[in-house]
């Protein structure tokens, strides 16, 4: 039975080939180290959360945009997965207080187990961690940058707070709040991997700009799968962004596109936190083309993304990146066709 | 009428004879320009944290011990002041969050203003903008510095959140509860002041010993004062602490102190958040002479504050700081008699 790459489940399935298997590797040895850092009384909460291994997307970034010929493990291009890994760990520790999550990746969140208060400590204490390791590098660059994205992806996460429930949310606010809240992170672990390795002039800027629209991309991809759910269960996660009132890309076609009495109905009911019948909203979704307006979508993103790399094609860098791009393509592809194909 | 300078209260009351006027000054406007920083959508949030001008106690330790003959403003010492406060500010909207605190210097509060999550996301902005600023510096020194001490304030903290209503805290334990979410970054400030106006060789790590101890005397003060209030509202602030069950020295004194009955009652009681009898607490406070024994404690630690820094009686900075342990050590000498003198 072949099992197709995916950027889903299991362990780093963003690296199918393993070729960045030992990178991998040295970062998980390098995190769980990392629990030995933090104070003594909180040093188990803090290993806790830097167990939870997740799919390391942010540092295979760094890894392949920093790929050489050869393909040594660098240590510097290990310590700022760390760095943008933590991070994006530190957001997840406090996201799960906001949404009051009970799980994440079949454990407790951090929240549950030690209570909210507890975590909105441990978050920062791992923030601070993160720019303690970004600190580390011989120039403040990497503080620098790591930074001034984490202000942003806060930026980012603050709009989508306040705006829950808001069915004024244009697709420009949408945009901006992915830009901020994914593909900032996505975009500096290009470039940091790009530029600690000292690619080709104007491959990081290149690198930047390629993780800038595959964040987008993963994003909407992800929001698409949030939305028509998962094969088996569809109905799991439709509930949540429902639920929790957040206009994501499909909800707001959909919105766009129903008439204006059935809209009304389906934001009274988003508004009192009911589900619309998901087979209605399922077909529906088919019946106006919009998951396949999804698609186009996140395929136009991957496009500017395999773009933005098109000049640095004999960087060793570049192949690896492309094949990222395919990984996503290939996974959206691989969504229901009742869901996803043109009406 | 004259007013005695103080640590509390009013506009720089850290500085009541001006010397570094001209330096907090520098600091408002840095501050103040600060919310441009921020992306425009939290812009007018960050800002709202950023007015909050509070005592100024971590920038003037930068100051007075980045202090100069000719007393210029230092661009550098402004920035290194700012971030300890901006840290500081930080850690202020998160813990009102925990504290459900309605109000803050005479304002709502960030959590009740845009709600919790939003404060949870805003004070992690507060600190990655605190961050950046540190990496602004040329070397990472700063940022190194800064994240690892901002890491041990929270633990500091997270220590105090989980051990709330937790009667077995020993001495030991609130030592090293306030050595990390105060003294830290006492000390940081006094250490980061010192370095960066390259004073005599060996003075920066006693001014940092200077801050340490500082910082836990003005903790044990703010505990005392908290325990004992006001003098025109003295119970305002008695219920805080016993609400909270937050056992601070004057509170372990008290339990330690009181026959075993009393002992077991007293704890019932803030167990179950009543407050017990303050004109009994009180008296019982003179009787066992506890308040004496708290500023005995806060004294032991200004003593050892102002031995560190003997050897640089000739650099510019120690007359300044010296005088700043004599501020908090008249400021302990004017709490109410009846209290605090021994029984």
């Amino acid at each position: 039975m072949s099992v197709a790459p995916s950027f889903q489940a299991n362990a780093h399935p963003v690296d199918p080939f393993g070729i960045i298997a030992p990178q991998l590797a040295a970062l998980d040895a390098f995190m769980k180290a990392q629990a030995a850092q933090f104070e003594p009384e909180i040093r188990d909460m803090a290993g806790y959360c830097l167990e939870a291994s997740g799919k390391r997307l942010r540092p295979a970034l760094v890894f392949f945009s920093g790929w050489e010929f050869g393909g040594r493990v660098d240590e510097s291009l290990v310590r700022a997965a760390a760095v943008v890994e933590m991070v994006h760990l530190a957001t997840l520790v406090h996201d799960d207080i906001m949404d009051r999550a009970e799980l994440r990746r079949g454990r407790l969140t951090a929240s549950r187990k030690f209570g909210p208060d507890a975590a909105v400590l441990l978050g920062d204490a791992l923030f601070s961690q993160a720019l303690h390791i970004a600190s580390q590098f011989p120039t403040a660059e990497v503080c620098r940058l790591v930074s001034a994205s984490t202000r942003r992806v806060c930026s980012g996460e603050i709009m989508q707070t306040l705006r829950r429930r808001d069915f004024n949310v244009t697709l420009a606010d949408y945009r901006r709040m992915i830009d901020l809240k994914t593909a900032e992170l996505f975009r500096t672990s290009c470039y940091l991997g790009a530029m600690l390795s000292h690619q080709t002039s104007g491959f990081a800027d290149a690198a930047d700009k390629f993780g800038h629209h595959l964040g987008i991309a993963y994003q909407i991809y992800d929001d698409l799968v949030d939305f028509v759910g998962e094969e088996k269960n569809i109905g799991k996660t439709l509930g949540t962004d429902l639920a929790t009132g957040k206009l994501t890309l499909p909800l707001m076609l959909l919105l766009d596109r129903i008439p204006v009495d059935e809209r009304a109905r389906l934001i009274a009911d988003m508004r009192e936190g009911h589900s619309p019948g998901l087979a209605t909203s399922q077909q529906r979704m088919h019946q106006l083309g919009i998951g396949a307006a999804v698609v186009q979508s996140i395929n136009d993103e991957l496009s500017i993304a395999l773009e933005s790399i098109l000049p640095f094609s004999s960087a060793p860098a570049a192949p690896l990146l492309k094949e990222l791009a395919s990984l996503l393509s290939r996974q959206v592809a691989s969504l229901p066709t009742s869901v996803v194909s043109p009406a």
